[in-house]
């Protein structure tokens, strides 16, 4: 299911892309969020099914990798494997920005441990929302 | 220069809002950040001069009221006057989430106070993107 074939994107940073999705509305989604999702060879999506509703939104048709708590060791190598391949790939999580409360932490670590370049694309967070309405 | 007229935007929640902007690269904007921007009546931005860059590039005319640190007391009264009055208004920072480590509090806990709707409009905060990517 896998393809470990050259990134078919030339002009784009090869490496890991940490890209923010909408926290409850789909508008709530940054122009280079959509960019970067299109570009992506693969995007790991803890569940595709939910993903699976933005990316139709906004004619994203990258391959999806199913990319969860239950197998985010089981997948590690393969995916370390594309990216040192040069492919372009994006992690995404339900909501908000991936690793913050979500799978992503055990790949970042071997990302940072194997000299592949990460990318924040930064987006919405619950948290941050929240906090910024409260009158702290 | 600050009228005190009804707004214009019908069909559009009243209250305020707290639209984050980019920290960085222009496209780090989000859908509906764009679209809050273009039916406010009123944008409150710390330097209207690094704002009007975001605005222009977006082609955003709403009217922009100068709202930093320093002034920030002084157009309180006004500013919440205008919200009673069912203008619908956003609060921008120079970048990242307003509010956060930008002025605004003081605005927001009188809003509070006056049963003033604010909405988050979520984006781009520097502080997340920083953790996401550091494998913590």
């Amino acid at each position: 299911m896998v393809r470990n074939s050259e990134s078919h994107n030339k002009d784009v940073k090869k490496g890991l892309y940490l890209v923010s999705t909408p926290i409850g509305n789909l508008d709530d989604i940054t122009l280079r969020a959509i960019k970067t999702l299109e570009v992506s060879d693969y995007i790991l999506c803890e569940d595709t099914r939910t993903s699976s509703v933005l990316l139709k939104k906004y004619k994203i048709n990258s391959k999806l990798i199913s990319y969860h708590k239950f197998n985010e060791r089981k997948n590690l190598l393969k995916i370390i494997e594309l990216l040192k391949n040069g492919l372009v790939i994006s992690l995404i999580s339900d909501a908000g920005t991936p690793s913050i409360s979500d799978p992503g932490i055990i790949l970042i670590n071997e990302c940072i441990k194997n000299n592949i370049d990460i990318f924040p694309i930064p987006g919405p967070s619950s948290v941050i929302s929240a906090v910024s309405i409260s009158g702290f």
